[in-house]
């Protein structure tokens, strides 16, 4: 009798989502980014370089599938998804650079400065931080001016001094100062997780439902947030270069608090499914329909890359 | 007899409205970005470094000036016109850098890596990109959705890819490339022109003029664009550095093209004349209300900083 492999019904349907999303991604960007006929060629070939190809695509699919629960066309949801993460593309150019974390490899190649240079990588970062708002701000996105104003205004926040941009301070301060659990998780609040519940809220946005239907998401995604920020703290301890494609063990040598540092690895790994059953709570009173987001919370803690 | 000293009126009208505008830009500034208590409080006061005081808010005077010929209330034109300086503050930040131009000097004091460092002017750079669109994303710069997306597209336009970021690409090629004056136009459209054009076109969409109704502005905003950079090439050969507070005689010293190099000193400032009486011909069919635009193209090749 041949052996029976039962598939995890979940990881299937994930992997097809990313694998779609991922697909989605690449070639809007491509369409997004023509080369120009001019001396701004090699910035566009260094914004395709960091933007298509490379990345799991976390947020646009957190943004396509909380989409999807309410009804919004797939080309709206990847376009937005597409916004979010030309921020988060653009805001690892800019930590990468030598006067930031100074790193040397990302996705598995060289980072943008490595592969281009400083200049190039500035200014591609920056011309990406802008694409993210004039895609939403295109009525290809959505033809409602006010869904348009409503999603700039939520990515505005997550991604500006009161979010990501924020985070990213505390965390180069990090370096001097001692910061207790307190300080780190709403340091990783505002860093990573500012942009993630952005991610889910603009899928809520694009649907229509309004701010006091998005409680139970707000909560599913804060959760999600703190539990992906400790998994990548338990990744930057045990994980494998080969597949993160970015240098590890970089917290140790720098002497810094992390959330494995200040809980150690048990409660640490713990304490991020506990996040994840938390967070998959939050989604109880949805049925089928959110079961890439239920599929999304426990790949968040259980992903090697 | 006293020596009688005739004021020219739009001297005094400019002097008083350059006063006004930069009073309510440094306190609007002041108001959307108080220190906070946490670790962040170093990146916040890097942005207010860098944003309050010191400019001469040539883009929010165009931007108020063209919204007042129609009716805008004027804390709404004031709004926008942060949002637009943002923009340009952002820009400066990140174009003295090391990596870019590596200038030690802005509005006469230390550029803000100098007064910081490097990482604190990338983020500080990246946040005050951020906040442009957080203020106009804000229902507090037009209740009317349609207004702050139109007014978030063409922004987003003039400062990404396709504008600013673009040209700035385009003129750090300009060291290794041979431009003739087809190019140093394009490039100087893009990389100046491109954010002066907005201003006036967001003024107008404050006032709810059609894209039909713009044609003259988008004129007038063309010609003072181009003349705005040509002063300052003739400001780099010509200029007072006390006066400027901005190093100068660079385009020589890196051998780089310019409209000055490109057409002499004689002919250039003849050419900027000239695009100045141009740019005021386009406003042919207003009246008194259109006195401060008239004054500030005369500004612009009149300046002495």
């Amino acid at each position: 009798m041949a052996e029976i492999v039962t598939a995890d019904p979940g990881e299937e349907l994930l992997s097809n989502g990313f694998t779609r999303i991922q697909q989605e991604v690449d070639s809007l960007f491509d369409a997004l980014m023509p080369i120009p006929q001019d001396s701004r060629a090699r910035l566009f070939e260094a914004m395709r370089y960091a933007a298509i190809g490379g990345g799991k695509r976390v947020r646009p699919l957190l943004l396509a599938s909380t989409a999807e629960m309410y009804g919004v066309s797939r080309e709206a949801a990847v376009r937005a998804g597409c916004a979010v993460e030309a921020i988060h593309v653009y805001s690892l150019i800019h930590d990468d650079l030598p006067c930031m974390d100074d790193d040397d490899l990302r996705h598995g190649k060289p980072t943008l400065h490595k592969a281009f240079d400083e200049a190039t990588a500035v200014l591609a970062g920056d011309s990406l931080h802008a694409l993210a708002f004039e895609i939403l701000a295109s009525t290809e996105t959505s033809s409602d001016p006010f869904t348009r104003s409503e999603l700039i205004a939520t990515l505005g926040r997550a991604s500006g001094m009161h979010g990501m941009a924020g985070g990213q301070m505390m965390d180069m301060a990090a370096d001097s100062e001692d910061y207790d659990l307190h300080s780190i998780t709403r340091l990783q609040q505002l860093k990573t997780g500012a942009l993630l519940a952005a991610s889910v809220e603009m899928g809520a946005i694009l649907g229509h439902v309004p701010p006091e239907g998005r409680g139970h998401l707000r909560n599913y995604a804060r959760d999600i947030g703190l539990a992906f920020q400790i998994a990548d703290d338990l990744l930057d301890v045990e994980g494998d270069e080969s597949k993160t494609g970015k240098a590890l063990r970089k917290d140790e040598v720098q002497g810094k608090q992390t959330f494995v540092t200040l809980m150690g690895v048990e409660q640490a790994r713990e304490q991020a499914r506990a996040l994840v059953d938390q967070a998959i709570g939050h989604l109880a009173n949805h049925g089928e329909d959110a079961r890439m987001l239920r599929a999304l919370a426990r790949f968040i803690v259980e992903r090697d890359r």
